[in-house]
This record gives structure tokens, C-alpha cells and sequence, in this order.
């Protein structure tokens, strides 16, 4: 009896690795296909096309909700709550200068265990993980509750205003409610589930024009320096502490990313001056309060000036709640850690989502090698994603 | 008796005006034969010839001291003491947008008054006023005691390393002095004769680099951003009282000319910043003490920094003597005005000089349109300092 049970669970074993192996190399053939298309931002170069098809004949529903150059993909199977969905971006940033590649960006190469290409970790390895574990689940479960929905979008690495913002702002229109969205930006930073996003701070880009008056170096009475009177104001803006750090949220910080004034030769000095900055804010602080402290210390320091604000991005954070909870459970048990829960880096479409989703949690593969050449992601990591993807629906939709 | 000497003198006077219009054509006729000379720095384009000719004509001994394309020319008549000198410059700078220009730069054209064209008067107006004023009184005292000498060059306007600064290195070489250096370069602001030089400031250029770290706008303690590393610096440039102002210097003065610095995207914060600026500085500073100065402050506020010095020009200023004494009573008497003695505007040649004449003043018609489009002089002006130049002559030559 006892060695029966032991033969049957030793078979059950060695089918589960065969199929666990079989959609290895699925996920490993799309993601490859996809790397095969250079689908630099804002082109989709097919990927939305190919994921679709795949979704469609496991019973999704498309819907391209394309925009100008941009592609974007709403899939949506089953009805009901939770809908659950994954989000992500077929673009890619562009590879850069060729001779630092050892692999050409755009032909997948797996060496060393590693799968090399522009978007490997980027996100086209978390897309093939996230489709292959829905067809997994889908094979397994097909009559799982609720709904799973997939928002793709080739446009999240450049200017990001017709991707993800455009199909949220068609579901809010029909009023769409997601339960949970999994993103798959790349968050681990040495171990898969180290760390998971589930927020990211604010961003807020302005340019400020200061005009001064030109004259000769030989009269500085006559003249207005724009250089001088910059001084006061990129002090101010580059040493205060705008707000306390929050439990998941730095203290919001300003950077200058660049500032030029010039007049051409070395005894005149300029008429303007150009200071542009970023601010990436905590939800302690908000675009209005920045907005208007700037605006003051220009008008406090006497400064002619004309200003561009750009909101960027508003701050999101998913707080305690059920997709948390799971996703922290699951990592816990298929990877044996604790993953760290992080608000850091840059701006994500996540921010887009929240506005229709109540949990937002960002889960992907190693982010080392993004936006960098030789981009490449662990085989061995894509296929723990997969299967974490996999459990999280089973903890999600199933009963 | 009494009406025999009015009549005389009404003869004298007749004369007298005959011979001075006759003069006035000529030096008229020389400043168009220069201005027609496309001169634009450190090319000479024969104006060196055309005066050399004349002063060989009139007794002078030439020295051609021609370095790479500038031309120089050094000129002497007579010996002993006082040696007086008259130096200038043939080269113009670059006539700019010649749709701004009324009359072509390098046509010489006369015009309600004035004479039009690039150069008239910085400065070869001048040059045809020193020249026709030397003429004319070796023509009238060929016995004059001590030495006229004429000082000339193609490079003023530009670098002025290869210029009036190579004749100098060469007369400092063979010891030869210089008493009275009389520059013709334009001083007077409203009415001829009514501001003078007696010195210039010194001047300093600087470039400083700014060392940082690039990196993410959303890492911010990764990163070293050299925009707000910079701040202090340019502050304390910008606002520091460098020293006090003296009798005939205003207060060392700073001028920052160009700041620049850029990642290229707007979350990434540049590597390096650099930084340029000018001092103007009076005789009671030095370039080593500003130099000391700036590099201590750089290492107490902590930057990283490559910096290059350029020592442009060293201040100089002419003291109360027999030279100032005498331009100032020429002035006085041909004018009826007392003239300003100033160390303003940017740097010339005076500096070069001084190293080898105790005394130099810089004094030349007005200064309104030089440099610019649609530069001229007044016809008149220029043949009141033909005669002031002729003056200075009789009161310094004659015993
Ligand atoms: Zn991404
Ligand atoms: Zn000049």
C-alpha cells in the first residue's frame, strides 16, 4: 500500500516535470519570437498580434483599442469577479550603439543559461511567462471564476500618452473594475521575488526660462546676468527637503537634469538662461504643492522668468489587501523569501491602472541588464516567474 | 601799422585753413584706402604697407615683425628721448549679417558727415588721423627733438597673442624704451576728447569642470548631480565684493558666460557640469589671489573638478605725469572740454605696452558704432583728433 502510494506520487512527479518542461519551452519559443520583433517604442512590430491569437484560441476576447502609431490590446476571458489581469508593454527601448552588443539586440541567443535580446527582461520574457501560465491555468481550470484580462501596450518607454492611459481611460469610460493587476516590469534585484513594486512615487518635469539682460563683462552695471540670478533658486530647489519619508515612500526629491546658458564669447554675458528638472514626489506631497512652492521662490528672488510644467506621473500605492497578501504568500512558498515591498525607480503604467484597479502589484523578472546592451534574463528565473504567475491565479480564481 | 598786421594775419589764417583742409582730404583719403582693405582679423591685407610706404617716405626706418599670418610693423624716425609712440591696430572684426548693413562694410562711403564702413572707427580712422597728423608735423619741425614711433598690428581683435604682444617681446629683448604711448583706439563717449584711458583692468578667463555621477532620477542617493553641486560656487562667484573700488577702478568683477550641463532625457541626472567665467579685475587684486581664492572655495565645498586658467590681460594704469599733464591741456585748449580719465570697457593693447612705455593714454573718436553694423565716424571728429594728435606732438617733440 504504502509502496503503491509512493509509485503513484514518483509518476505523478515525473508527469509534472515533463509538462512543467514541456511549458518551459513554450514560454521560452514565444518569448524568443518576440525578441525576433524589433519593436522599438512606439512600435509593436506584431507582438500584440501574436499574443492574441494565442489568447483568442483559449477563449479570450480581443479588443485593439490602437491608437495613431500605437498598439494596444485589451483581452478578456471569463466574467464575473475577480477579474484579474496582466499588464505589460511590447515596446522596447531602442539597443543603442551595435558594437556593444555581443549578441545582435534583436536575434534571440540562449547561452549560458541566459536568454539574450533587447526585451528580454524588459518585458517581453515576463509576457511569455504571463501568457503560457494562462494557458497553463486555462488547460487546467477552465472553469475557473471570475476573469482574466491582459492590457498590452506598445507604447510605455516613450511618451506613454496613447498606451496603457488610452485603454484605461476607455474602460473607466464603460465602467470597467479590475480586482487585481499584476504587472510585469522587472523588480527582482538578485533573487526572483526579492522585491515587488506595489506603488511608485510621482513625476513632475518643468523647464524654466530665466531672462536676463546681455551686455558686455566689461559693464556688469548695465548687465543682468541670468547665470548669477539662477544661483538662489537651484539652492533652493536642490537642497530642501520637500517631505518626510512614509513607510513605502521616500521623502520626494528634485533633480536638475540639465541647465544651459550661453552667449557665444568670453566677454558677453547671456540673455537667458534654461534649468530643467524632475521631481519625483512622494503621495505625501502633490503636483500643486510643488507647483506652487517653485512659482513663489521665482517670484521671492526677483527672477523674469517663463515656466513649463509637465505632470508626469501621478503617485499610486496598493495597499494591504488580498492581491498583497497572495502575492507575498506565493513568493514566500515557491521561492522561499520574503519579497520586500518597494515603491523605488522610475515611473511604471501602473500608475494608469490604479484608476481602475483597487490592487496594482508590479512582479517581474531580474531589472540588472534593462535598457542596457547585452540585455538578457535567467531561463531558470522566466520559468519561476511563469510558475509564480501560474499559483497566483490559482489563488485567485480558484474557489 | 595796425591794419598791415590784421591783414597778415587774415592771410595767416587763410593760409592756415587752406593747408588744414588740405590735410583733412588726405587723411580722408588714407582712411578710405584702409577701410577699403578687407582687413577682418589677424588678416592685414596690405594696411601695414600702405602706412609703411608713407612713414618711409617722411624719414621713418621700418621693422616688419611678421608672425605666422599676423602682420606687424614697427616704425621709428629720429632718436634720443622722448620717444613717442603711436600704436594701433589695421585688423576689423567680422562685418556680421550684411543685410543689416546700409552701405557695404568694406565700400567706404561718405554720408551726411560721416564716413561709413568697418573700421572707421575701430580703428582706421585713427590710423589715418596719426598718420596724416605725423606728416604734417615732420613736414612743419623736421628737426623735432627725441622720436616718433608707430606701433602697428593685424591681431587685436582676435587672440592678440602673435600682435602688438610679439613687438613688444622684441623691443623688451633689445631694451628699447618707450616715453609716451598714445593708442588710438575709441574712447570718446558723446564729444571728442571727453573720456580718455589711462589704464584697463585686468581680465581672467576660467573654465571649470564639474565632476558628478550620473544616474536615475528615481536613485537619488546613487547619484552626484553637478547642477546642485554647483550652486554654492556660482553663488559665491556671483556675489562675492572682490575688493573696493579705487580712484580710477571700479571693484574687481566676475561674469559667469556660459554654464552647461545635460544627460540628454529628462530622469537622468548629467555626469559633468562646466562652468565658464571672466574676471575683470583692478590693480588691487592680482590673478593669483583670485586664482587662490576660487580653487580653495572648490575644495571646501567639495567638488570633484578639473579647472583652466587663462591669464588674459594684466590690469595696467598710466599715473599722473608728463603724458596725462599734456592730453589733458591739448584737450582742454582744442576742445574746450575736460576729459574723464577712465579704466573702463574691455581689454586692448595698452597692456602689452605698458610693459615697455611708462606712460600710455588711449584716446580715439567715439565708440558709439564699432563692432557693429553700419559702423562710422564723424568727419569732422576725426579731423579734430588729426589735430589733437598733431598737438600732442608739438607739446611733447618741441622744446
Ligand atoms: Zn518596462
Ligand atoms: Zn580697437
Amino acid at each position: 500500500m504504502l509502496k503503491q502510494t509512493t509509485v503513484i506520487k514518483e509518476q505523478k512527479i515525473k508527469l509534472h516535470s515533463k509538462i512543467e518542461l514541456n511549458y518551459q519551452s513554450i514560454m521560452l519559443e514565444l518569448a524568443q519570437n518576440l525578441i525576433r520583433k524589433p519593436s522599438i517604442t512606439p512600435s509593436d512590430q506584431g507582438c500584440c498580434d501574436l499574443i492574441g491569437e494565442r489568447l483568442q484560441a483559449i477563449g479570450f476576447k480581443l479588443e485593439f483599442m490602437n491608437q495613431n502609431s500605437v498598439s494596444n490590446l485589451w483581452a478578456k476571458r471569463g466574467s464575473g469577479h475577480p477579474v484579474v489581469v496582466f499588464a505589460g508593454h511590447t515596446d522596447v527601448v531602442p539597443p543603442g550603439q551595435n558594437a556593444k552588443w555581443e549578441t545582435p539586440a534583436f536575434i534571440p541567443v540562449i547561452k549560458d543559461g541566459f536568454l539574450h535580446g533587447r526585451g528580454a527582461s524588459d518585458m517581453k520574457g515576463s509576457l511569455a511567462a504571463m501568457v503560457v501560465a494562462v494557458e497553463q491555468f486555462v488547460a487546467m481550470y477552465p472553469e475557473h471564476h471570475g476573469a482574466i484580462g491582459f492590457m498590452l501596450t506598445s507604447d510605455e518607454e516613450g511618451i506613454a500618452v496613447e498606451g496603457t492611459r488610452h485603454i484605461v481611460d476607455n474602460l473607466l469610460e464603460r465602467n470597467e473594475k479590475i480586482d487585481c493587476a499584476i504587472v510585469g516590469e522587472p523588480t527582482t534585484e538578485r533573487l526572483l521575488g526579492d522585491s515587488i513594486r506595489i506603488g511608485r512615487r510621482g513625476s513632475i518635469n518643468c523647464k524654466i526660462t530665466l531672462h536676463g539682460k546681455q551686455g558686455h563683462v566689461g559693464y556688469p552695471e548695465q548687465l543682468i546676468n541670468p547665470i548669477h540670478k539662477s544661483s538662489r533658486l537651484i539652492h533652493k530647489l536642490s537642497s530642501k527637503r520637500w517631505d518626510m519619508p512614509s513607510r513605502y515612500f521616500p521623502s520626494t526629491s528634485c533633480q536638475l537634469v540639465k541647465v544651459h546658458s550661453e552667449s557665444g564669447a568670453m566677454n558677453v554675458t547671456p540673455a537667458d538662461l534654461e534649468l530643467w528638472f524632475n521631481f519625483r514626489y512622494s503621495p505625501r506631497n502633490s503636483f500643486e504643492k510643488i507647483k506652487a512652492y517653485v512659482e513663489k521662490k521665482i517670484i521671492k528672488y526677483g527672477l523674469k522668468s517663463d515656466i513649463e510644467w509637465d505632470h508626469e506621473a501621478e503617485p499610486y500605492l496598493t495597499k494591504r489587501g488580498s492581491l498583497r497578501k497572495c502575492v507575498q504568500s506565493v513568493i514566500q512558498k515557491q521561492c522561499g523569501i520574503k519579497p520586500k515591498l518597494t515603491t523605488g525607480g522610475g515611473i511604471s503604467d501602473g500608475r494608469f491602472i490604479k484608476q481602475i484597479a483597487r490592487q496594482v502589484i508590479e512582479l517581474g523578472p531580474s531589472n540588472k541588464t534593462i535598457h542596457q546592451a547585452n540585455e538578457r534574463v535567467s531561463i531558470e528565473e522566466l520559468d519561476q516567474l511563469r510558475q509564480l504567475y501560474f499559483k497566483l491565479l490559482e489563488n485567485l480564481l480558484l474557489k
